[in-house]
């Protein structure tokens, strides 16, 4: 596929902007575990996903961190462009979790688009309104929600997104995705574990009984 | 003020969308406590705040709450018009702080505006971009921040912005500005209490001691 056929915009566009927007087009190859986006020290640009998947993640100075979303194929990472928007005011970095083919758009090129043309600004309009919801998602989570059906949804979801129930994580990564203490994961793991609901492993936690973990997770099932 | 002094992108249009916009726009007074954003069950459109202030939040089915952002002279409220945007995929209310004075735009309108035009779409952008950002800043609070500095920052907060050491609140009202429960609420300001910095009485609560309660906000105050 043509990086144009992932833009809804592009038909949208005059020849001079399309020959601009191809011509600064560039595809990378990145690997999984490679941070992308770093924050505010840079603003590498729109970033369309080819193949792989992101995630968003915010942290805080003590080293802690939450998974904000995600991105698939198809989708186009918005937030790190985010200096071309004066009004977003946080950080947030970007990590490949597979393998992933991008394409870039550098954030002048894609900054110049967006102010000469209204159906590029209402895309962009749409992405950061897309993005947002997923946090507010995830704050609905965190408010109403309790750390065992979040536990149990992130199991479940991890095991569809890989399509396997032994899962190679650690509790310090569990915990980084859900914004909590890796002992409080921990603690609730092994509770799991007496409901015979998972098996843990030194680095791999094994799904025993999806059903119930299903049941457990009920409302922070996306 | 006219209303079109609130909006930078008035000087952008044609002739034409300014009429539209000038034949459309309409005045409205509010009192306070009237909610005048219901979640999914309206879409009145962006409202401007010519006096008084506005506050978004969000509300669980069980009835807790949390305040997103406040909204204060000169300031658009752009989540009211969420019907207008498909990504945009959450539920807020929007409730009148003080008696206010709102000029609307019916979100068609507006809608119509921002397809045309590309200052209106970005501006529109940068509106999204904003509130985005006060409901990261709340997520950083809430996933990283005590409950004690959140809430000596907002009874600091609360008298700045009523130039009141009094605070006419409940510990209900507390609770829902800050997402947490009433009864948490309530023992961390009886531990203010005894640290001297407030003293509570029947729907008051007296800040007694400024500089000790900015010193345990810190990181929390804005």
């Amino acid at each position: 596929m043509e990086f144009y056929e992932y833009l809804p915009f592009w038909p949208k566009l005059t020849r001079e902007q399309q020959q601009f927007l191809a011509q600064n087009v560039t595809l990378h190859h990145v690997t999984k575990g490679e941070v992308v986006h770093n924050g505010s020290e840079d603003c590498v640009g729109p970033l369309i996903v080819v193949h792989g998947q992101l995630r968003g993640y915010s942290f805080s100075d003590e080293g802690r961190e939450v998974t904000l979303y995600r991105l698939f194929e198809r989708d186009v990472c918005i937030l790190s462009a985010y200096c071309m928007l004066n009004s977003l005011q946080f950080d947030i970095s970007v990590q490949a979790e597979k393998d992933c083919v991008l394409y870039r758009i550098p954030a002048p090129v894609y900054k110049k688009l967006m102010q000469e043309s209204a159906p590029v600004a209402n895309y962009t309009t749409e992405l950061i309104a897309s993005r947002f919801s997923d946090v507010m998602w995830l704050l609905d989570q965190i408010l109403y929600k309790h750390l065992d059906s979040r536990l149990a949804a992130f199991l479940v979801g991890e095991a569809q997104l890989n399509d396997t129930t032994e899962l190679r994580l650690t509790h310090e990564e569990i915990a980084h995705h859900l914004g909590s203490a890796r002992e409080v994961v921990t603690r609730m793991l092994k509770y799991f574990q007496t409901e015979k609901m998972v098996l843990i492993a030194r680095g791999c936690i094994t799904l025993l009984d999806m059903d119930k973990l299903r049941a457990v997770a009920k409302d922070s099932l996306r």
